[in-house]
């Protein structure tokens, strides 16, 4: 279902960034290497935010409009630009199959023997994440439809909320202060549940007319999904593929992130294993063997099987709300059908 | 005059700042934080950008409304957050008398004792600037003037403009290519020009209905003035006060900044003072035995006087513009003052 979104945003994207840069070139030369480098970083990512503006503004409309499309693709713009800003917080270097915007230009900047490539790199990316919000309120400042202000309104009070939720992020993967069960469902409910379903599903609902009281089911809906989805993310930066993923495995471990599943294993841990693992969380040059530690004693004491428990009654939950949208059959499973995917993506 | 403009929103924000903490408690603790630290920032500056806006505006109406001050307030919440952006890019420590964001959250991470306190620091500042991008387009799409769509779409179609010029001229930082005349005024100009004043002098007079003849003008007329702004920034981190600027002098030569000064300098000086210049720009570590050497360089060569012959063209282009614009007197001396203030201020 959303790969057939991805395929409208895909075609919108071959025409207006080429257009953009016809537009920038009059600035200076950087207008064509931007454009073409973030044509491809978009168009290699999962487009699932954009994909659900989609989505959910097919609830209410029989065809997807032109606002719709110019609106989930801002969404991707924005949404690409937190990424990039992301690694390099993160000091990712893989992303979307592919090596991250600041790694592409700490390259280039090694090549022309700039004195701290790594910096430069970084330097570019910082503003390239700014362009990219820019081009995407530009978008959403063209949409016709009446509840345009009302859209922006929400879109943007959303990502504010979500740069808060970065930020506790952020210091959680340098404080040595373990976050409670609860603080770190917050943040999935804020960086992920919020942002990444309730969002687009509340853009593309509000754009086609949806009443409020179902924007609230939605709202609630997207929460849920979102913290499984990321409580699958947690999964697969451990247990994933990396040809799949399009990252190395156990990023995680290495930026000490507060996930759930690091969680109940410090949790369930003797002091003797919190010990080795305090050494091994946080330390950006662990081998494959204490990788492979982790992952052996998250086994050994059951860790995914006590998240199969939270997922499980989330799960139902999020059956419960879609239920209580009282949607068209066809409709409605579209939405089980991203539940399913959901829980059992490989990417 | 730009003074009583800046008043108006120091008083905006100390309202609105407060009451955006208390929205953002819910999410976490870091709420309180942000918004002190940001209300604090945006009050040390000078407001220039804000103040435009709201002097434009009242080119036409009598009284400022409340959708001009929110437009105001975006603008610098917005310019703000580049800044802060900026400083991670530049290394910068000090901006408004103060240490910068960045800087300010690096101390924050030393005194927690945080692996890598620096990157810390930086990692905060560009999820604070973010946030502040995204306060500021809310804010913008709060507006209720029939102009709104335009105004959006302006202001975020000029932003895009910036960060391409941003990346250049990071790039001329760290180049070893020399900018041609033309480059470094190109830069000027959109970083600068159209960015600082065009954009928000267009932005006042859209809100307030100015006829599009006008507007016109009033871009060409920005962006002479903005290139004289620049100008004065330039000699001004060379030449200025810094209890007066707010920031050490000499940071422009350590980041090897493409200024007009710094191509003039090099097109005018011998081979073997090219020499030790190269040495000096760019240099992290100079002493302020090799800033004196330059500043020297600069007073000897008559650098400063190469540059009056530019900067007395502008002013002549500039006053010509502010004719054509057929203002009344009251407002035609508002203009002619801030030209005025933007050749002879001291910070």
């Amino acid at each position: 279902m959303l790969d057939l979104h991805k395929k409208v945003l895909v075609s919108f994207f071959n025409k207006y960034l080429p257009e953009k840069e016809k537009e920038y070139k009059k600035i200076n030369g950087w207008s064509e290497y931007i454009c073409t480098k973030l044509l491809q970083f978009i168009i290699n990512g999962k487009m699932i935010r954009g994909g659900l503006v989609l989505r959910s503004y097919l609830f209410i409309k029989d065809n997807i409009s032109e606002d719709a499309i110019k609106v989930a693709a801002a969404i991707e713009l924005i949404h690409s630009s937190l990424l990039i800003h992301d690694d390099i917080m993160d000091k990712d270097k893989f992303r979307r199959g592919e090596k991250t915007i600041p790694a592409q230009f700490s390259e280039i900047g090694e090549k022309q023997n700039y004195l701290n490539p790594e910096h430069f790199g970084n330097s570019i990316g910082i503003s390239f994440g700014d362009l990219g919000f820019f081009m995407g309120f530009e978008l959403l400042s063209q949409i016709k439809e009446v509840s345009e202000n009302k859209v922006n309104e929400f879109i943007s009070g959303e990502l504010s909320k979500v740069t808060l939720a970065q930020m506790q992020d952020v210091d959680g993967g340098y404080s040595k202060d373990e976050f409670s069960e609860n603080e770190i469902l917050s943040i999935y409910k804020y960086k992920t549940g919020r942002y990444s379903i309730s969002t687009p599903l509340i853009v593309g609902a509000m754009l086609a007319g949806m009443p409020n009281h179902n924007l609230r089911t939605l709202e609630n809906l997207g929460e849920d999904l979102g913290i499984l989805f990321q409580i699958k993310d947690d999964e697969l930066n451990l247990f994933g593929k990396k040809n799949k993923t399009g990252k190395p495995n156990g990023s995680d471990i290495r930026e000490n992130k507060k996930t759930l599943l690091r969680h109940f294993l410090y949790k369930s841990s003797s002091k003797e294993q919190q010990k080795k693992l305090r050494f091994i969380f946080g330390n950006s040059n662990i081998s494959k063997v204490q990788i492979k530690y982790v992952l052996d004693l998250i086994k050994e004491l059951k860790i995914r099987e006590r998240i199969k428990e939270i997922t499980n009654k989330l799960e139902k939950k999020t059956k419960n709300y879609i239920d209580e949208l009282k949607l068209p059959d066809k409709q409605k499973h579209a939405f089980l059908e991203f539940l399913e995917y959901n829980l059992e993506r490989k990417k």
